[in-house]
């Protein structure tokens, strides 16, 4: 992420902190190597070796306290307008910088809800608490979630270009796999070959290469978030691909439906047309519900609902996540109301979100129809910004 | 990982488990595809979207609870004997099987000391207390850092075959920068050369490709953790480099000083020789003092107190770490007795660890002095395991 974004999105985030009332927000991490926390790419745009403080507040301020050795660097990278190092502990350092800011209200980085506003560790928690305790900064500390949802989630103009950019890119690739596939080949073939076109173009995969592209093909497939298997296509399958790449940060997250037409054939069995049709039909009928304000879960309804009545069992996961700088990003989903999504679908809808809209159906002998779409929300409904599928395509057997 | 290497790891993991007295670990994670505990690839090798327990018990046993849409995943992974599956929330399933065991302690992935074993979120701590208030199990539940300590530190025949394939790689790569260092050249440059040489063998970077390799020029350089700059090479500079590689899953961590001779030079000036021969003689002496049982500190106070001795500052940071999948791995360093370190550096050194051997000293008026050896612990010491540099490389001016 390029400075200049990194500090657009600094300033978005003071925003959120007034519209929030919250005095700052503090990004507390060590060895990003091992682990970082999701937000340290968006905010800081570096990574952190000892433990280290990153303090936005709501009067504009932004301050790092980190290590002494990481000092020069982080003037190099220039997102901090306030950098303190220490050498032996960061305790005085934070001490004195949240004194000078008296904040009576402190963000930072878990959640229950949200792993992308999940990010402090529970031994850097520990850590905090240890360095805090003798002074009311304790007592001060709330989930940073809803900032987080809503920086990430309120995509600006220079987002949303990338984004397009990275779903014009995903498409070639789909239509160059159209060309490609062909009876006797494998899933894993189907993948590798996906896959070399991504590394030859110098993208990266927008989820973990074993399951991006996932690919399956026919009846009685692995399920959504397997890898690709040695199953060969057959005439008469259904196909079907889950796939996004990452482009300068911004990731894309795709789904299209093949059908391989059989001997004599001209186009899908009706049982296909009709199950390809109850999902193209689900997502322009829930797409067309989505608007600012309105709670993810009703927008789930309307798909889910309509796959049911049409006699289809109902998909096993939400209908839709936002995506950005990861596959899954922001905090509200398209989700049905179950404890494992917790508060997630119950965030209202806010402009510059950008959705998937994903069911999926088995078609009984056939395989899995499923498209994946992307919409921005805008001031008063939602826009595609992938073109939709409307027609599955058609393989020559 | 290879599944082989995994389920190597998880049966080492069971002796630890029985060793320690700890009666069953769980790494409970959520969306690793945005923050990835760090132990997941060495004991699962595949990664979880919705809340997951990877269990391993004393008597041997491995559980993996998962969302359903994971469970075909999981069984191709192949890593974990028994795997449940749940669709709405793992609450139930959890406390079936940790009832099955009855542990009378459960370790986690939380820790003050170690970023490796600190894997656990706050929000996901939280959702693990949320799950088991009703029960006994929330009062049972103890730090995995000894744990991961030594699964982590104690390296199989495997694990080091992989990692000297690293080193001479790295090695090589070192020898071709000697041969494109020309006065004039800059900083970035120098790192640009080495990043392509990496691509096009297909290796990974040790540790964050802003800092891998970090490159300095003489005097006055940015300092151990930054990035390399436009600073351009002249005659009279010591270069130095740090850079490791990742070779199928295993870092490399190395350093090499240079010099550029002046007009007329021959060899490097006295004070260039003095401090580079104190960093070769602190890195011998303590390698000679490192053996199983000793604590990293008194190692590091061998090389510290050589290089005092001798007139220079001390180093701001650790005589070395562990390497590994991470170019920052295990538990103990040899390190300080500084805050910052907590405990790692009083924990004792174990057969089979992997250390960096890393002081460094201004050398005023020419550059930074550092080389960066690796040292395998052995049953009564430790060996090399990078052919030492002895002699500071000379490049014509």
């Amino acid at each position: 992420m390029s400075k200049e974004m990194i500090l657009e999105k600094q300033k978005q985030a003071v925003q959120i902190l007034n519209e929030k009332d919250i005095d700052m927000w503090l990004t507390f991490v060590r060895e990003t190597g091992s682990m970082k926390d999701p937000m340290m790419d968006m905010i800081a745009g570096t990574g952190a070796t000892w433990s280290s403080a990153f303090i936005i507040t709501k009067n504009g301020d932004t301050t790092a306290i980190i290590g002494s050795l990481e000092e020069a660097n982080m003037k190099i990278v220039g997102t901090f307008k306030n950098i303190v190092s220490y050498l032996k502990s960061i305790k005085e350092d934070l001490l004195k910088v949240l004194k000078s800011y008296d904040p009576k209200t402190i963000a930072v980085n878990y959640s229950l809800n949200s792993a992308l506003a999940d990010g402090l560790t529970h031994g850097m928690y520990l850590e905090l608490m240890d360095h805090l305790k003798d002074t009311p900064y304790k007592d001060r500390l709330v989930s940073s979630e809803d900032i987080i949802a809503a920086l990430r989630g309120r995509k600006s103009a220079t987002e949303i270009d990338l984004m397009k950019t990275a779903i014009v890119e995903t498409l070639k690739i789909f239509d160059e796999v159209t060309d490609f596939i062909k009876v006797g080949k494998t899933e894993k073939e189907v993948a590798e070959f996906v896959k070399s076109i991504v590394k030859e173009r110098g993208f990266g995969l927008a989820w973990d290469e074993e399951h991006c592209p996932a690919v399956f093909t026919g009846p009685d497939t692995a399920g959504a978030h397997s890898g690709p298997t040695d199953k060969k296509i057959e005439k008469g399958h259904v196909i079907n691909m889950d796939f996004g790449i990452n482009y300068k940060g911004y990731c894309s997250d795709l789904q299209r439906t093949w059908y391989v037409l059989k001997d004599g054939e001209k186009t899908a069995p009706a049982e296909v047309q009709k199950g390809f049709q109850v999902i193209v039909d689900s997502i322009q009928k829930s797409a067309e519900a989505i608007k600012p304000g309105v709670q993810g879960c009703t927008i789930d309804d309307i798909a889910r609902n309509h796959i049911v009545e049409n006699g289809y069992p109902e998909y096993p996961h939400a209908l839709g996540h936002q995506v950005g700088r990861a596959a899954h990003d922001g905090g509200g989903l398209l989700a049905p109301r179950w404890e494992r999504y917790g508060k997630l679908p119950y965030i209202p809808i806010e402009v510059g979100n950008v959705f998937t809209i994903e069911p999926r159906l088995p078609i009984q002998g056939f395989g899995i129809a499923t498209i994946e779409e992307k919409v921005v929300v805008t001031k008063d409904g939602c826009e595609f910004i992938s073109p939709p599928q409307k027609e599955i395509i058609l393989i020559k057997g």
